[in-house]
Parts: C-alpha cells; sequence; structure tokens
C-alpha cells in the first residue's frame, strides 16, 4: 500500500511532537508537511522545535521545513489528511477552510467537537458515530475529534458499565501538566503543589462523555442520560491522568463483574488489528495501589501507551468507585487522532 | 495561672515535633517529659530528634532528656496530661494504662477512635462530644482523640451544610506525604507520580466523619445519617490534604447561601478565644484557583494553619461541589489535639 | 521619624512582592507607589498581582492603584526614594532618567551593576563601595544595586576566607525556581530534572563576586585577583540557592579555623543594628547533611532569611570545600536592596 | 551458543530489578537463580518484588523462586556466574565465598573494589585491568567489580582528556534517588529539596576515579596521579545523576579538540559489538542547556541509556568546564556489570 500523505498542524507543540513521534515510522501515512506558528515557520523543524519526548526526534522530520499554519501555504503541498494539533483559538476556521478543500482532518482540537455533524471518535466506544460526517456539508473533506484528554480515559472506565445502567458518575482528576501544553503550567505554581481548577476542563468531561456514550439515531448523537460532575486538578505529574471515578449503578453488580467486564472488553480496532490499537483497550490491575502515572503508561519498551489502566476496583453500597489512568498525550490526544485515521481508512470512509 | 505539665507521647515523629513546636511557647501547658522509641530513649531530645520542620528546634527542649514511651517511667515524672502521637499499634495500651492511673490523655492515635465512650472531638464541630469522657471508667484520668487528618478538614466542609440537609458526601483526596510519618513514603515511589492509595484512611474517613456529625444522646453518639464515600489518594506534596467534595443535598440551595453560611460558621473556641482557636474556622477563597497546598496553609508568619481553607464552590444540579484544604499536621494532629486539651480546660473537664 | 516614602518599579513580579512584602510593615520607609507593567497598570495592586509568597497580600496595598513603569508618571507622585525590580531590559533607562530626576534608586536590576560608578553593594562585605555614589553624576540621585543572587550568597562563603589567601574559588549551583521569575522555568522543563545552563548567570558570578571582594581606591574599584570558575544549574526547588564551592587558599588553614572566621564574622550593619539585618550574617550548621533549602532558609517564624547559612565545611588537600545556603529572593533580591537602603540611610548617603 | 546460566544476587532491589531486566532477554546469559533477603525468600519472584522499573516485569522471572541469599543454597543451583547486587555489608563474605566455590562474581558492590587484586572494570576505559582476576587466589572463580555510579560517568568525561594532561579534576554532583535504593531517600527529605550530603560518595569517586584511571603494571594498579575533589549532593530526580565537572589540563586545549576526542572515543566493547555496549559511549550535546535527566537517558525506545552524555563544554582560562549525565542504575550499576561479564566472555575470561 501507497502510504497516505499527511501534514501535522501545530507540529511543533506537545501533541504536535507526539504526532511526529507516532507517524514518523507509521505503515499508513508518511509525514510529508509540517506547519508552526509565526515563529517557526521557515525554520526547519529540528531548530524550530523545543523537543520535550523523552526519545530524541525522528530523523525523518529534522530538516523538513515548517510551513506557516495558513490553509493556502498547506493546500500548496500534496497531501491527503492532516493531523490537527492546533489550540481551538485558530482550529475553527483553518480546519474548516482545509475540510472545505476536501482534505480531511483528524482534529486533536476541541473548535468543533460540540457540532451536531462532527463526531468525537473513539473507536473502541462509539465506531458507529464516525457515521456523522457523511451528513457534513464538505465537498470530499471531513473533520473527526478526538475526545479532550481525561474524557478519553473515563470513557473506557464507563462503556463497559452500561449493561449494569449507569445512573451518575462523578469524576475527580489529578492531572498531568503535559496536559497544558509546554508552557502551560509554571514551575513556581506546581512544585510541591496541587492546582484545584482547569479551564473549561470540567465542562468538557460532562458533555463529551455523554456524548461519546450517546446514541447514533438519524444521523445525530443522543446524548447518554446519565449525570456527569467532573472536578478537575492540575498535580506535579509529567504524563499521566489519573482519574477516581464514583458511579452509581441502576442493576446489581459485584466487583468481580465489573473485573471482568473491562479484562473482556474490545472492540472493533482490536478486531480489525489497527496499527496504533493496543491489544486490550483496557487493563485491570489488581494490586492494591495502582494505577499510577509512572508506572502504568507503558507496558513494555516501545509500547505506546495506547490502553486504559484501571485499578482500585470497590464497591460502596450501589456505587461502584474506581481509579483509571490515561496517558493524557497519547490516548488522550495524538495517539487517539491516528487511532481515528487508521480506522476511518479500515472503514473506508478516508481514502 | 500556673501552666499544666504536658508530656508529649511519641515526641521524635513528625507529629510528635509539631506537638513540640505548638507547646514550646503556650500560655495553658508547658513541656516537662517527652518520650520516644527504644532508639531514642536516653538521649536528648536535640540527637534524638531529625527535625524536619522548618523552624528550628525550640531550644527549650533541645537538652531534654527523652524517656522510653513506658507508662512508669512517665508516670514517675510530675505530669497533669499527655499529648500522644504514638503509632496506633502500641497506643491502645499505653493510653488505657496512663488514663487509668489517672492522666488526662489527648491522643492523635487512632486507637480508642472507635470505642462508644471516647470522643473524637473537634470542639468547633461537636462540643458536646467531650461529655462522653464521664461515661468512661478511668479513675482520674480519661481520653480525648482527635480525628484523621483528611476527617478533620472533611467535617468543616459538612457542619455548615448540615441545615440543607445532607444525603450523602463523596470526598476524593490528595494528601501531603507528611500524614504517613517521616519514612512513610519513600521518594522513589511520589516523585512526579500519584499513589491511588492510603491504607485504611478510607474506612477511617467514612467512619470518623459520620461520628463526629452524629448526635449525643444518653451517652452514645448516634452517627449522622448520610453516607460518606472516600478514595485517597497521596501526592507529593510535603504539607496539606487538599480534597474534592461533592455533596447531595436534601434542601434548595445555592451558592451564595452556602458561601454564607461558611463564612459565618464559628465555634465555642471562638467564643472562649482559645490560644490555639483560628478566629475564622473557615475560611473561603473566591479566586478560580484556590485553595492549593503551597499558598493556603498559613495566612501570615506565625500563622498555626488551623483554619480549614475552601474554594471553588460550584452547584452542579442538586449537588454541591468543592475543594477544601486542611494543614494534616496542625489541624489534622497536633493543633487538633492541643486545642481539644484548652477546651478541656475552659470546660472544666481538665483541670 | 517621618517614613520615607518608597516607591517599588515592577511590583507585580516575584521580586517586587517580596519588596512589598518587607516594606508593608517596616520602620523606616511606606510604600506609596507600585508600578506594573502596562497589563497590570491602572488595576488595584490586588488584582494586578498573582501573589505567589506563602503568606497572604499584606491589606496596605491591596488597593493601592498600580501605575505605569514610566518615569513621568512615577515622578507626579511624591517619592523619596524607589527600589527596583525591574527587568533588566528596561532597567537601564528608567533608573538613569529617575536617578537624573534626584531620586534615589535601589536597584535588584543587572543593568548598571558593570558601571564603574555604581556600587554592587553589600554593606557586610563591602560598606565602603558605597562611596562610589558621590561620583556619579546625576543631580540628588544616584544608583545603588545589589548583586546576582547567587552571588549574594558566594561573597559571603568567601570574605571571611580573604585572611588566609584566596587563590580561586569554583562554585556550582542548585538553583531555585524563584530566581527565573513567575513564568522563568516551566514544569514540564524541571519536574524531576534538572537543566544545567541558567543564561548569563555564571559570567554574573564570575564578574560580580570579584568586583564586591575588590578594593576601592581613588573612586573606583579594583577586582579582587583570584579567579571565579561558576557552573549553574537550575533544580526543583521553589526558595534558596545552594552552592558547592571548592576555594584554592594560599595560607595554612584547619576547618576549626574556617568555622571560626564564619562565626565571628559581622559587619556593619550588624553594629548599627538595621532593622532588615540579621543578627549573624553567617550562620555555620555542623550536621553533616546540611545547609538544605527547605530546612534552613528561615529560623523561626517571621525571620526574612537574610542569614547565609554554610555547612559540610572539609579541607581537600590545599582546597576548602564547603556548602552554602542563599535566600535568592531575599538576601539575593529584595532584602539585599532594603538593607543597602537603610544602610544608605543610616551614613547619611540617603535623607 | 549454549546461554550460560546467571544468578542474581540481591534481585528484588533496585539494580537486582535492573539485572532482571536486562538478563531477561540477553544472548549469552539466562537468569536462572535469583536470591532475596530473609523476609523474600520462598517466595515467586513476582510476589517478593515490589517492582520499581517503568516497564512490566518480565514473564520469565514472575514465578521463579526466590532463594536466600547464602552460599549453600546458590551453589545447589546449577549457575555458570553470578551478578550481585548486593549491600556491601554483606557482600564481602559472601561473593568470597562464592568465587572461592569457583563462580565467577561480577558485582556492583563496593565490597571488593579497594583489593589490589580486584578490577574495577569499565571495558571501554581500563580494559586490560581485567587481567587482575589472573592473580586473584581463588580456585576457577574470580571477582570483578563496577564502579560507583558516580564514578561510571566521571571517568568518561576525564579518559579522553588524558591526552592533554589532566593536573585536577573537581566534580560537583546531582544525584538520583534512585542511587540511594529504594527506600534510601524518604520523599519528606527530598521533595522540593537538595540534600548536599550521600555518605561516603565522595571518598568513593575520588579513590575509584584515580584507580580506574591507573596504569596495570606487575599485576598492580599505579592510580593516576592528578588529584580528584567531588562533592556529591542529592536532588529530587528519580533517575540519572548529572555531574558538573572542571579538570585542569596542563597541555594547550581548545574546546573543539575536547568535543572531538570525545565523539570519536571508543573502546573494545564497540570493536566487539558486545551487546549491551553502546554504539558511541559518549555522545555529546551541543544545545546551550544539556544533558538532562529527564530527556537524556535514553536515546530512542528500547535503548538501555549505557551512553555517557556531555555537554555545556567550555574552556575557562586553563580549566575545561562540562557537564555530564550518567544513567546510575544502568551505566553506574547493572549495565556495568553485564557489560564486564560479556567482555570477559569475549576475552576468555569467563567461559
Amino acid at each position: 500500500m501507497k502510504k497516505l500523505k499527511a501534514g501535522i498542524l501545530g507540529a511543533t507543540g506537545v501533541v504536535g511532537q507526539q504526532f511526529v513521534k507516532i507517524l514518523s515510522n507509521h505503515p499508513y501515512f508518511e509525514v510529508t508537511t509540517v506547519t508552526g506558528s509565526a515563529k517557526s515557520s521557515g525554520k526547519t523543524y529540528g531548530d524550530a522545535t523545543d523537543w520535550s519526548a523523552t526519545n530524541y526526534l525522528p530523523e525523518i522530520v529534522i530538516d523538513m521545513n515548517v510551513l506557516d499554519t495558513d490553509a493556502n501555504a498547506i493546500l500548496r503541498n500534496d497531501i491527503d489528511l492532516v493531523f490537527s494539533a492546533l489550540p481551538a483559538s485558530i482550529a475553527y476556521d483553518l480546519e474548516d477552510e482545509l475540510a472545505s478543500s476536501g482534505i480531511p482532518v483528524f482534529s486533536n482540537a476541541s473548535a468543533h467537537r460540540m457540532r451536531e455533524s462532527v463526531p468525537i471518535l473513539i473507536p473502541e466506544i462509539n465506531p458507529d458515530h464516525l457515521n456523522l460526517v457523511s451528513s457534513q456539508q464538505y465537498d470530499g473533506g471531513f473533520i473527526v475529534t478526538n475526545s479532550n484528554c481525561s474524557t478519553s480515559g473515563l470513557v473506557f472506565g464507563l462503556k463497559p458499565l452500561m449493561e449494569f445502567g449507569i445512573r451518575d458518575a462523578i469524576v475527580t482528576t489529578y492531572q498531568a501538566v503535559s496536559g497544558a501544553g509546554r508552557k502551560g503550567v509554571g514551575s513556581m505554581d506546581i512544585l510541591g503543589n496541587v492546582i484545584p481548577f482547569i479551564s473549561d476542563e470540567e465542562t468538557k468531561i460532562e458533555q463529551e462523555t455523554r456524548l461519546i456514550l450517546g446514541k447514533h439515531e438519524n444521523g445525530r448523537i443522543i446524548p447518554a442520560q446519565f449525570d456527569v460532575n467532573a472536578s478537575c486538578a492540575r498535580v506535579p505529574v509529567l504524563n499521566g491522568h489519573l482519574e477516581s471515578v464514583v458511579v452509581q449503578l441502576e442493576g446489581e453488580f459485584s466487583v468481580n463483574q465489573v473485573i471482568d467486564a473491562y479484562n473482556s472488553f474490545s472492540g472493533e480496532p482490536q478486531a480489525l488489528d489497527l496499527p496504533t490499537a493496543p491489544s486490550n483497550p483496557i487493563i485491570v490491575r489488581l494490586e492494591p495501589d495502582r494505577p499510577q502515572p509512572t508506572r502504568d503508561l507503558s507496558l513494555h519498551d516501545g509500547d505506546l501507551g495506547m490502553a486504559v489502566k484501571i485499578g482500585r476496583v470497590r464497591k460502596h453500597k450501589n456505587r461502584l468507585n474506581f481509579f483509571l489512568l490515561v496517558h493524557n498525550a497519547i490516548r488522550g490526544a495524538a495517539g487517539a487522532s491516528v487511532l481515528n485515521a487508521e480506522f476511518a481508512l479500515a472503514k473506508g470512509v478516508l481514502e
């Protein structure tokens, strides 16, 4: 198969770098275009980027020229799709313009998530939502988003519980600093501290979770009917959002039943054996003190960290209690978008 | 007034050191006896103690001889009361023995908290529980405990809400490492990490909260009738437990009503102007991102940190959401016991 | 004595806040003017400032109007002196303009430090350098600077050694993030990390140390003749620069002689009993593992942290080895400038 | 080739775990025996070990029985060599006993390092020191040690400089907490702090460096003639010792010459293409702010971290200044011992 030519919008930031890392050696896609802000454009990617990932910058992009994040500049390049790591403020118009010009857009930006015809796609959870794109009014192009980073973990904790009937879900987060971008959290603010506030995060979790777990009917999403109540805080952790979840269930349940439901959970990306899909999307830890950000993001050398880890599954009266861990920059951002593109390709939506 | 002679049991540990600090310059009590483990006893307090507080070791105790933590050794000294910072494992018998020998015991240990006749006293919250001591079968002595460190903050967040009717409370904690004692949490385990487990902590919070907020009737405590569901985690913070609280209320309420209830809350320690009582036991922060451990424990130089700080008061449907911060080593431990002794003295229970 | 009216330039930043804190209750000076950047001016100080100090914002400045950092705006106010916490880039011209308009300027900025007629004053170390101001060509005003934050500690470690003859000094630093200002070090860069680079810091230490320890002769400073070689790194510490110092001495020495020299060191601020002067400018710790940033900055509640702490004094062949700790924001910045103004007042240079 | 059967002594600790990780998939050695302390022996390795590495416990050892760390128990197993991660206190006798019983011992313990006939081997640096084992009086067995973790980095920074003539070397360290073992540094001691003391570390660096860089003549090591002066501190970093090095050179040199010497440095492990040898033992970073512990330990997924990284190479008069980074648990411990065994095998010393 000839690889599709991929552009990465906002390629020099934290999420953009993860796109570069994942796509630098991908079987379906090859990076041919990277864009950045005015202060990066015109430089090589190596010069423009303050690389923050553990491993070194992939050789393949070091000398690539950083384009201005401008539709005309991008469209002048020969690209088959784009991945967007743009800030929400500029994502709306630019992604719209590219989709209008026939480009499929896989976006980590929140800008289009609340539009009726734009799926917030997590292919293990709501694969049928991909069909929403057929109702988008773009000529050839389309927009598929992935969810907010905390939401991307929460829905894995909730989806397998839907068979028990969810009455409401209360989630409290311990979020890593990388979720705020490279300069988002100053060290004087977070060293030895917890900041009980992340702008807009609680609303995003509350809205997106119900949409992703909602039903696709007649070209629209009917949000899941249970309430989600989120409280978010930043902790001095580099990568990995931990979430404490308390779910009131309607039906009877035992801890073992829930663990079984998690362990047996699998989705279309697993059935299709997509390159970025983890073999088990949910991994249950039975130790008393897991999962933990520094120990459970990656299972082995080279593991991207796409699986969501769940632990401390407990029953408190009719409530289920557990902690989950999601790699915010991978399953909650760049990895999510790449998996969406792989899935769209497998389903023939992307060609 | 002649000062009462106080012993500090387990004086070399984290909480013991806070007792030393608070009592080194106290108007009612003077430290005359300090005890430690076998490896400390026989040394001076200065030599035996790896002082971990910010300020320097008070001169008054530097040369004090550390006694073995043994009832006979303690009783040989002329003491009017003891403060106990003992580990639970040895606290039960020793505190019992001292009380039996006529010594009032103000204990931070959990050992006796679940006994029917032993109050978990927080004098702003449940001052009448002090009366339980009259049903204790000790000859002259008695035991008064303070609560677990997380509980000591939570009850301030809940007490003023009881007028609205509490249906249930869900609390999720971000707990400082000092709560585990000097060697409790290894640095390899917590640097850049969150550990979603603290042994026994959730059960303590769930039980103690309902007892402290319960009614004293006919010499017994009827626990408060609402459910408390706790999830606890350790974060890389030195001092200060932050807690996210979600409370389902029965009655109508507005955020402003709740803030007013917090701001106007005051108790007997304030009315009695006790030395360790904060002028306002609850301080509401209206900024969007407070309270925070590194910024809100102490209000001014020399402030012990006895006030509980509450922020981000929000309404989500019929649930109240907020964050609170409590100084685990002060309001949650040594300061709490000292305030209890001051209160007992003011009420004539301690003489 | 009527208090002198003080302006604080750049009052909303990390160092500016320390000026506000120190001066909010000062016997000689009262804050009457605070200035900030364009985005702060016009607001009240309380609204414009993201207060980062542990204690709360002093009431006295909360409602003070923040002026634009502009000479005309400042001069319109009735001020007797200014303290400058400006960034070097704008400090040069503005401080020059104010001095030219007759205002004494006590500056933490580096802008004027390398001028021949401007003292880098540390009154315990080089009190006679204050006389340089008489050669400044300002009409009534003058400029006195304090040193770079790391230098301010190092010179206390070196000055008492000069009697032994210093051949060279090699210093390696562990610097706190507050030294870089509020947003200077991003959390993604420093959590669990060390950054072996601080822009211009090594040069500042190497130059300023030799000037401060130099001789004032005929209206000029002859730098000290020994070499200083600095290597600087940032560590995940909030406040307090630790420095490892290796000094090659010319004369014979013993560790005890050096400790005696440190312990007996005292200067004019001590003799004059200036308000901000510590009673002992150098405190030697004899424990094997001190000084430490979280434990040794402050000796007791309310201690500003003006004393430099020295520990691990060792002899390695003819080299003296030791560690020192300096409070970068106090002795290395705001406290240093305030002490300079107190000293200038005591000497009649400031009236 | 049939793999040699390897025992790991002290396999449950931090360094022991790294041995397990490296050897779980090694071309020359297979782990057949793991030993632990009395509280681990009799359990499976999975149950006995609080695994602290990022990746998960290799399957191959999960069910392996942990033996008591006792010579008889070990010798009852069929083993060809042992790797020792024992604490120094018990290493001396046990390693001696095993070597006497014909077992080659590759030890990370310091116990035997100062013996005349025991090499502190780093095969890129002093391959000929391996010959010392021929003078050991064991029947069939022998002992080869690797150096202290800080030393293992320093010698790479110094060896290529020897052609310029080293007069003396002053090293100041920023050491990770993992170097102290799993419970070595408590979190209350290091969060937001620096501890300027590591027991015995400075002496080890000063002695071992001169031995490793010394000459093997007539069956003995003549230590290198220059002085080494070390100052050590612990920083809140998980893995990776950073070291600031100041070297006085006798000959002329330029920064470029030194960088060339580092870049072109290679040794026998590279020539022999040993499995654990990095392709370049020294990697020079030219960026202004590198190397850094969180960014430079590993170059790519699966990279063990055996290369030493050097940066900020500067000239200050006749002194060379630079920073180096060494992975304390790999190049400074387990990886070093494994490379030593590979080298001994390649040289026919181990068969």
